[in-house]
């Protein structure tokens, strides 16, 4: 099966960075009086709402770095930490300045040498590409949500990527670490690769990450899944 | 001036890689009994009115890899060339595995440490993103007209490469080889830097490399632009 694939397009906010931990770090380090842990929980809370909003038409076609801000206020009021607007444009953009999980740059390395990789993610396209250039995520090609003008799970979003390179959906592999993604990844035609990220909502709050047959591969993380693709 | 610029958007045939020469050695090493130098051309030729089907209208948005066949298949005719379906394809492919120049990955390397470097090409993504890969080109992010549905010189696409980044006009500068192009850049508000690709259309039709005052960086090629951008 593998020999048969072709590209792998990896979900990026939670599979390839570490969204969470890198919120709390910010938070601390900025010394706001809150709790750090459950406030990121909070700000990614408003992400699924917010693109519903887009995909409901209820907004015309809003980029995430907007959606995020919109989000932000709204929960800056709930925490009541008063902070004004230059803080927080620069604080919107600790998105571009995620940090990946400990494996990811070399994983996604060794993939590179055999397979195209690219991203296939909601996040808007100068966020994935200022993040890649700060983490050094070697991608072949950043597609985005705002390629297609619409957000996963709408099937234009897998079937654009195996548009974009000419082949058939089967070609292209999602991996990912939320079910949600890969069910619909497959719904559309692609192969699907789980990657155990147990700790993306934080240590107070672990994520099941057991075995589901429905996807081609399951992997602790991207060098294992390097190893399971690659003899 | 060059410390307002953030982003470099960077055409590509002929501005990062030889197209003309790197068709050349591909027809000589298939052993056609063709003038290589004279066909390269006359593949080229059919670029701006095949796009230009496009931008009227006649054809809805097509792909540049679909329009480079359209051509090479009347090109083959014309040449009394008979070769078959599976070859066409793969001789279409040959755009992209275009060379670069011999300074291009040197001196994108050097201005990607200062600035953010992107592609705004007619090319299609994956042509980009396969091309990239071959050569070892380090774009910080591939943009295409894929991405706006729109050729150059439509201004969506100049003003596209200003959206993504969330910036102004004016923090982008174009970087060409055609006057065309640039022209339509400064038109949009975009800064232009020219460099001089004298045997673009190969040895026998030297190309005139002038300077044009309008342009704010006129150089030689990647290594000079990035020596006089980075003091």
């Amino acid at each position: 099966m593998s020999a048969d694939v072709e590209i792998l397009a990896f979900d990026v906010f939670g599979t390839v960075v570490d969204w969470h931990g890198s919120i709390v770090r910010e938070i601390e380090k900025r010394g706001y009086d809150i709790d750090a842990a459950k406030f990121a929980r909070s700000w990614r809370d408003g992400y699924q709402p917010a693109m519903q909003r887009v995909r409901s038409g209820e907004l015309g076609w809003t980029k995430i770095d907007v959606l995020h801000r919109l989000i932000l206020d709204e929960v800056l009021e709930e925490y009541g930490l008063p902070i004004d607007d230059a803080e927080r444009r620069e604080l919107n953009l600790i998105w571009h300045r995620l940090q990946p999980w400990p494996d990811a740059v070399q994983g996604l390395g060794q993939l590179k040498r055999v397979y195209t990789i690219c991203t296939l993610s909601n996040g808007n396209l100068s966020l994935l590409s200022n993040m890649a250039k700060r983490a050094g995520l070697p991608w072949d090609l950043i597609l985005s949500a705002e390629v297609f003008n619409a957000y996963k799970p709408a099937k234009e979003t897998y079937l654009g990527v195996a548009d974009v390179f000419d082949v058939s959906p089967d070609k292209v592999m999602l991996v990912a670490a939320h079910r949600s993604d890969l069910v619909a990844a497959r719904q559309s035609g692609l192969k699907t690769a789980y990657i155990e990220r147990p700790l993306e909502y934080g240590a107070d709050q672990v994520k099941d990450v057991s075995v589901d047959a429905r996807n081609d591969f399951h992997a602790k993380d991207f060098v294992d899944l390097a190893g399971q693709l690659i003899s």
